[in-house]
């Protein structure tokens, strides 16, 4: 970041600590930075004091790896969450998408991101040695890999399908198509080939 | 903010503490909030604890009313700027795009805003009170008005003219014209309008 403000140190400091977030670059720092201090004194207090107290106590679910305060997150610790189905994930985030749409009343695996050889990640970066740990000591009927359709996340789904094929009763993966209330005309050429090849009938009454 | 994640409260508490900085709506917060506990643990303790420590020791420079962990910023402590010249600015900010462009060698006053008698914001909200006291206890020769040419800039503008008129020998403001490098056909009509009727002439060696 180019030195730009040299009158306080300690704004030049905050403007760098901002930084780290993502999609913020230096402009975007700077003006969070004057912001806070001009116009949000007490609001950046509690943010100050609340990300401080989040990096104390958030840690990660022991049984689905996702990000809580406690032991066992509160979908973990459920009584009324299916624990013979798991969606597996790669990303806490996804979890709040996959509730959202409620159709999804089983337990969650969070992934720590997805295979990429090029970039050295590996299956133990992930955490796929928790994951088959899971599958081994529970009876589980169905894993969903709900995994982004990207080279990476085709990368992973090709390498948990063969590590748990002889597993699991049913492996399956999300549909891939066009997204509902997406237009046609903003759908890529692989996305219409995929729901061409997935063409479901229609039901006539 | 919708409540999409029960999972963690501190989480969500997290989530709604980033919503406070410009620009950043609740999608943004929570990707903010997901990042920094997921990939930059170390990085958000060091945001954590520059923010609360800025929001300890910075405060206004007593002349210039500009942020500063001092009682002056170093503009103002400086020897080497000339004190008969006064820039006012709306904006902390905007000291660091003054001094970058290397043109200006006296000292500051920074406004805290722009008037808008639409939005209830007279004079003293926006410390014109401390200006006047300035021109009237230093010997001031040229008062330079910094301020954008919007709306609200030109009623700063007009007031500030209207009080001081008769109290600083030179009144200016910033020239408006084309941005340099910039293309005519992004300009708007109204800046073309001010450029043509500012016209400089062409000095021919």
């Amino acid at each position: 970041m180019m030195i730009k403000n040299n009158y306080s140190s300690l704004i030049h400091q905050l403007e760098q600590a901002f930084c780290v977030l993502p999609g913020v670059g230096p402009k975007s720092a700077s003006r969070m930075a004057y912001h806070l201090l001009l116009h949000a004194r007490k609001e950046a207090g509690v943010l100050s004091n609340t990300l401080a107290k989040a990096l104390e106590n958030i840690g990660h679910c022991q049984f689905c790896q996702t990000l809580t305060e406690h032991e066992l997150c509160h979908l973990c610790q459920s009584n009324t969450r299916e624990k013979k189905t798991l969606c597996v994930v790669a990303n806490p985030h996804d979890i709040d998408t996959i509730e959202q749409s409620q159709m999804f009343h089983g337990r969650y695996f969070v992934l720590k991101g997805l295979l990429s050889p090029i970039d050295g990640i590996g299956p133990n970066d992930v955490g796929f040695d928790k994951l088959l740990a899971i599958v081994e000591k529970n009876t589980i009927d169905e894993v969903i890999l709900a995994l982004s359709p990207t080279v990476e996340g085709e990368a992973t789904i090709h390498y948990i399908k063969q590590k748990l094929k002889d597993k699991v009763k049913c492996l399956t993966r999300l549909a891939s198509g066009v997204p509902v209330g997406g237009e046609l005309a903003y759908v890529s050429a692989n996305t219409i080939g995929q729901a061409l090849y997935a063409r479901a009938p229609l039901e006539v009454d």
